[in-house]
């Protein structure tokens, strides 16, 4: 079969590997679609997995349908759709039973799952080592489904973090409209009634985030931005900051507006830093960077995408132009969310 | 009435005022005692409420009989032994409606209350603004418990905060068995199964640490102690770590130790700074520096003073002393908490 | 100045009394409006306040401007629009002091509030005891306002105690559309995005629903009610049942369609009994009753209302009409929430 | 290899058995204990598994040694000290992968797990359908550990539901000091700080009730013991009480000293009634039958014993005695928990 490998810093190439087969509670997945990400583009270009790492198939944000299965796996059809979960633990820590693999207790010793050292969805192909690591989606479709994998799930898990400071009452900003945030402000929406001010550098995206239901917008290089929210929240500023940008911009102005004992949620890994001391953010606020979501949290995504309430814009391209979509991705070209059909 | 009055940096003055009287809701308490705390050593030498500050009777951790009361005061007795609850908010916004006055929305525009800015404890009666800042104590003495109102207070509601986190199976880390950390071991102690680790730079509090119920000890001057601690929580790491030191060394040592998803909670002032990025904290570890706690919370403490879970030890001064414990205080002269007693 | 005004048992009168005047932290209100609940007609008609209770005035959703304060009062301003919160706890027991004065320790031995054995908001003004039961709308107008106090205080409280489970792949049974269920109706739809099933035996009624957010309609009177429910559900059942009727037959159904460790919450006092044991109920399904809302869960009502999130259809009468409305309430005839204005 | 089968009502036998061989993810144990539990009499005597149940192997409290796993089996060593959890659900839907398969949503449609339908663990080995079913031990004693996974995780979960009430300044009433009881009262102690009142019908179990944390005991025989209990908390009651026992008395006194907004576990199976209505229960308070616990529960329970906090008295037989220590439990002659030792 054919599949997007990684073989180095700037080398992707198509290849033929061979077809897996299942055995025990592993499942072979026949590929709908599979998400082209940022992550990939530190993988590829940025050599975050260390010197000289083990060629794999690219692709962490997959979906399919049922080829095959090991003789070990229940609860489950042949042909049935669906989605597979990125983050793989141990499968028996604590968290890992809890579903909470994004937090597995043995993170560090583990590649972070297929796509991210372990062989991914980008190939016609997937061996899933898990039946637990798969999420039926019913009719949805693999192809526009894949990328609630990681686009959907990330925001999902970074908002009920904070779900019990979204009251109606409260404020909560997002920075960032791309891939993720246009998803927060859909959850935001559908699952709370806070007051939404969003956040980014377009123009274009503060217009897509008015449509995603933004209540207000701001211009993140406007100088008196800070006001600007300060002017909406009032004196207890926002209960919580959702940044998926993470640059030093960002981080700045989050760390301004978020009020005591608030949540300052960075998702974006755009290498801002914040100098953390008694005095850099209110009283009690907690600055975090979450990672992913857990197993059960991506059926809460799919309940929310199978209602229509999430939709994520989604660009399909044919496996084989992998190369050229990263390269589009690289520079900023791709609008939605390019998804690769094998 | 004699009062010790801030009048200005290194200025501290025990002199006659006028006993007030209380009107409306207000109460007047005669003190019974009045703790000495670190805090004030801020405000005393280092000028932290600004320039030209206003003159305030000093003591924040405040305790004694109510001797009168206002036409507007409902619930409370003449004669009753009661605390001061000390961070004094609005009384009207969201936080204080629930009793998290210090979270108040207007923190920003108030004092922080009686002896942080306004007339506190440290004299022979106490004008208390509302009866809703006290708390009955029952047969406690109010010279011991004092120290309540902040030494126990402010461990118990950071403690508080990672309540989830803090099951049996989970390992804490506390750093620092002074005033507050000896206080949050007896809380862990009596609230929690979690496993302590404590940690201190003097091997008499590593003693003290063994005498109110940590499991473990580990000096944090050692070069190793980072693998000390993870030989003894294993690859999980620490689900929490209570920081009441705050200075370069423990901040550095305690983000290292926390596990993912966990709770960084930095309670002491000492200066300590973390360069916050993407990867300088586990996944998911919320960092932040709680301030004091609510009125409720006032109340749990006192239920376990009064259960005889937790202890402060105390050395007693007649008030007219205040400059000299002052100045012992900030020598590391006072081994226990040092009360006032007019 | 007129007042509505309970003196026995199907006795009620529009009669002059004297216009009250502020002390302390007492406040006076200007009434706009004075909601006219169900739970009146069991203090006129069924005699639950005892025999021979005290003359008082009736009216327990009030809503209307600031006419004077006592000196005491902090925080609010003349003319200010406000809601009057309803159950009047102590003030000063735990419960009181996190807002949540419904279940306040004292309440066995108070009266309820104003309009349950106090003066309350069917007169010209109203005497609020302490302005910490006074709520600020900003522009929402108190007639309109008044019935958030109760008929939308109350579903919000019972739908907050579930939130946890309230995710999107949750179903919700409601049952009773009528003036607190149809608020319900909103309020889930507003803060969650779980599956919402109605219930009521009128089908104008499960209009109503549908157009308020259900996502699917049942016939209480059906045969086969619990199946049609089992069908939507699947084998999990519903994780929450809201039960604004509180009948036999919705208790009933209600216990048989809720699912393992979910929430059976009872709001309706239609006089259902369930006889429970321990098969009677799926295991770790919590029954309850609760009752009224806490303080703070009135701003979250009213920040949802200022957004236009809920809305009660009101129909507005004058004050002196207050015995007939009462009547046709008894009849039925009351379409929306009736509001007197005096 | 020997087993204790059930072969209908009346009808227990120790008979050979072929040793099973585990395939897939199945582990066998060599069982080193096996704990009696008052349930299996209700299997053996009152035929609660319906008419013409299947044969099978008695045990739902089991503790061995690994013997044996499946090539699918990761995570595990042979020869490894390990508890066995009891509940088995379907290990794929949401409460099950959340680790809760006490409340799996196909409960209804399966047996409940080894000892209950299927094949326990009163027998030289036992096969587990699945590794995550498993919970290592350390140096545990699996004969002392058995009955942890029944005695003590169903107090612990029935404890950790009412976590956030148990405050050091709440009261919880325990009624039934005898095999969960005298165990909840060990979890209540090492993991809060309220307030604990005991309650029994034998002066033996209230002495033991002293022994293990109880702060104050009543006999539940006494015609007083409601005012009693209420002379001990005060006008607000017990926020939680936790009924071992279950019978008409025990659920009596129970909804009368349970306070508003409180919790009434009814955990015992003793088959009493509550009229339940409006009327019935305080306002909020919560009424419900828990079942059993968690995965992770039990890794909590199990970290409890490591540290010496919850230990059970227990009394070995051979397992040849089975059907002798059944007539004995039944009649009332064995004191703590007996277990049975192949």
């Amino acid at each position: 079969m054919k599949a997007v490998r990684f073989h180095g810093t700037n080398d992707v190439r198509i290849e033929e590997v061979e077809k897996p087969t299942p055995k025990g509670d592993e499942v072979l997945l026949r590929i709908g679609g599979a998400g082209v990400c940022h992550s990939d583009l530190h993988i590829i270009h940025d050599g975050i997995l260390g010197p000289n790492p083990a060629t794999f198939t690219l692709g962490h944000e997959n979906a399919g349908w049922i080829e095959a299965m090991g003789d070990g796996v229940k609860g489950l059809k042949k042909g049935e759709a669906v989605l597979v979960y990125g983050p793989w633990g141990c499968g028996h820590c604590k968290p890992c039973q809890e579903s909470r693999e994004n937090y597995c207790d043995h993170q560090s010793e583990n590649a972070f799952g297929g796509g991210l050292g372990l062989d991914g969805g980008m190939a016609e192909y997937m061996l899933v080592p898990s039946s637990r690591l798969l999420a039926p989606i019913g009719d949805l479709d693999p192809v526009i489904a894949a990328p609630l994998t990681d686009a959907a799930l990330t925001p999902y898990a970074a908002i009920r973090r904070s779900k019990d400071k979204l009251t109606s009452d409260a404020f909560v900003v997002v920075f960032g409209i791309g891939g993720l945030g246009h998803v927060a402000l859909q959850i935001l929406k559908a699952t709370t009634a806070a007051t939404i001010i969003a956040g980014d550098i377009s123009s274009d995206k503060l217009d897509l985030a008015k449509k995603h239901g933004a209540d207000y917008v701001v211009n993140t290089t406007d100088k008196d931005v800070v006001s600007q929210i300060k002017a909406i929240t009032g004196i207890k500023k926002a209960a919580v900051v959702l940044d998926f940008v993470g640059v030093g911009p960002t981080v700045t102005i989050g760390h301004q507006v978020v009020g005591l004992d608030g949540d300052l949620t960075i998702v974006g890994l755009g290498g801002g830093h914040l100098d953390f001391h008694a005095a850099a953010v209110p009283y009690g606020t907690r600055i975090s960077t979450p990672y992913w979501g857990a197993r059960t949290e991506l059926l809460e995504v799919i309940a929310l995408a199978r209602q229509g309430k999430i939709k994520i814009d989604i660009e399909k391209y044919p496996m084989e132009q992998a190369v050229e979509v990263y390269d589009k991705l690289a520079k900023g070209k791709i609008k939605g969310r390019a998804v690769l059909v094998p």
